[in-house]
C-alpha cells in the first residue's frame, strides 16, 4: 500500500515537473544575464570620407545629398567598407570588415541609423554578424541589435554598443564598438 | 520487492522525461501562442513629408527620386523621424519616435519596404525595438518582423502588424501599428 | 523504510533533473544541427535591371549612381522586386516576390549588400521572410540571416545561401538562394 503511495507521489511530482518543463521550454518570458554574453569583444571602426580623389585611403563614400530638412544633413546615406580593428590606429591590422551602410535623420541634431555586416576573414574567426539600429548620437553609449550570425557566428543574436571614439569633422570618425552575443550555438 | 519496482519504473519515467525534455529544449520546432505575445501595444505613426521649405512641420524627406520604371514612384527612397503617439491626433505627446527609412518598390501598384527603430526615452520605457520588412499596402494588414531590442526590450523579437489608417496624398500619412513581442528577457 | 528511501531518492533525481532543466532553458550556448534546418527550399532569384524605356521585363532599378570610389559602382543602389522560381527559367511560375534593395560597396571588387523581404502569397505559402546580410560576391557562396519571418513564417530565423548562378553584365543576373530555416514556430 505504501509502495503504491509513493509510486503515486513520485508521479504527481513528475506530472507538475513536466508541466513546469514544457511551460518553461514554450515560455515566451525568458531570462537573460545582460551581464553574461556568452561571446564578447571590443573592435574600433574606422570611417575615412571619399572625398572625390583620395580613393586609396577612403573607406565610405555619400551616395545621396541631404535634404534640406534642417542643418544636420537630414537624409544624407553613406555606404561604406570600413576596417575594424583591435586597437585605435586605423592602420592596424583589420581583424574584420564592416559593410553597408548609414544615413543621418534627425533635424534637431546629428543623429545616425545603421544596417551593416561585420565580415570575418581570419585565422580567428570566420563568417558575419549582421547589425542594424539607430546610432542616437546624443548619449554616450547606444545600443544597436545583432540580428543574425553566418559561419563561426551561425544563428548568433546580440547587442553592439557603440560609442563615438573619435570624430574629425566629416572626414574621419571612429566608434568604438563592444560586441556582445548572448545566443551562440 | 514492490518498493525496486516503483522506484525501476520512477527511474524509467525520469529518464523518459530527461529525454523529452533535452529534445524540447534543443529543438528547431517549438511552439508560440499568437495570440499570447508577452508584451502589446498599439501606437500610431505619423509621416508628414518635406516640401521644400516647410522644415518646422516635416517628419520625413525624400533622398533619391522615383526611378520611372512604372508609375508609383518605384525607388523612391523616404528618410524619417517620425512621432508615435497613443492615439490618432499626430498633435500628442510622442511615447516613441521612429528612426529609419523606406522605399516604393512596386512599378504596378503603391508597395513599400520599411526598416527603422522605434526609440522609446520616456519614464514609461527605455530602449528600442528594430524592425523590418515588406509593407504590402494591398493588404489591409501586413506584418513586419521584429528582429531585436535594446534597453527595457532587451533581446526582444516580435511582429508589427501595419494598417493604414490615413492617406492624404503625399503630405501625410498615418499608419496604425499594433507592435506584439513574443520574446521578452 | 525502504518506501522512504525510494522516494527520497526520487526526490533527489528530481531536484537534479529540475536544475539541469531550468539551467537548459536559460542557457545561451545551444546547440542547432547546421545540417538539419526544420525548413529548407532552393528559389531562384532574377533580377532584370531596368535600362529607361523596358518598364514590361524589368524588376529592378537604379535609385542612386556610383561615388567614384573605385571602378566597381560603389555606392550603386538598386531597388527590386523580383520574382523568384523553382527552376531556373525566369518565365517559370513565381512562387514568391523578393522586395527590397542592394548596394555595391567594394572599391577593390564587385561585392554587395541585401536587404530584402520573400513574400509568397500562393496555396503552397502564405507570409514572409525577412533578410539581410554581406553578398560577398568573391566567395563561392555566402551566407545571410533570415532575421524573422511572418504568417506561414511566424517569428522564424535561419540562413540563405547565395550562389550566383548566371551573371549577364549589367542586364540580368540570377542567383540560386538556398533557404535554410532553423527556427521554426
Amino acid at each position: 500500500m505504501r509502495n503504491l503511495v509513493a509510486h503515486k507521489s513520485c508521479f504527481l511530482v513528475l506530472l507538475l515537473l513536466l508541466l513546469f518543463t514544457s511551460q518553461f521550454s514554450s515560455a515566451t518570458k525568458k531570462t537573460l544575464n545582460r551581464d553574461q554574453p556568452c561571446k564578447r569583444f571590443v573592435l574600433y571602426f574606422h570611417d575615412i570620407l571619399f572625398g572625390g580623389n583620395d580613393v586609396a585611403n577612403s573607406t565610405s563614400a555619400a551616395v545621396a545629398n541631404e535634404t534640406g530638412l534642417g542643418n544636420f544633413n537630414f537624409g544624407k546615406l553613406f555606404v561604406f567598407d570600413d576596417p575594424m580593428t583591435k586597437d585605435k590606429n586605423y592602420l592596424s591590422p583589420a581583424v574584420a570588415r564592416a559593410q553597408g551602410f548609414y544615413f543621418y535623420d534627425m533635424k534637431s541634431a546629428y543623429n545616425a541609423w545603421f544596417a551593416y555586416t561585420l565580415v570575418f576573414n581570419s585565422t580567428e574567426h570566420k563568417g558575419t554578424l549582421n547589425i542594424m539600429g539607430a546610432d542616437i548620437m546624443a548619449a554616450q553609449t547606444r545600443d544597436l541589435s545583432i540580428v543574425g550570425g553566418t559561419g563561426d557566428f551561425f544563428m548568433a543574436r546580440g547587442i553592439t554598443t557603440f560609442e563615438t571614439d573619435t570624430f574629425q569633422g566629416a572626414k574621419y570618425f571612429r566608434l568604438k564598438m563592444d560586441i556582445k552575443l548572448y545566443e551562440c550555438y
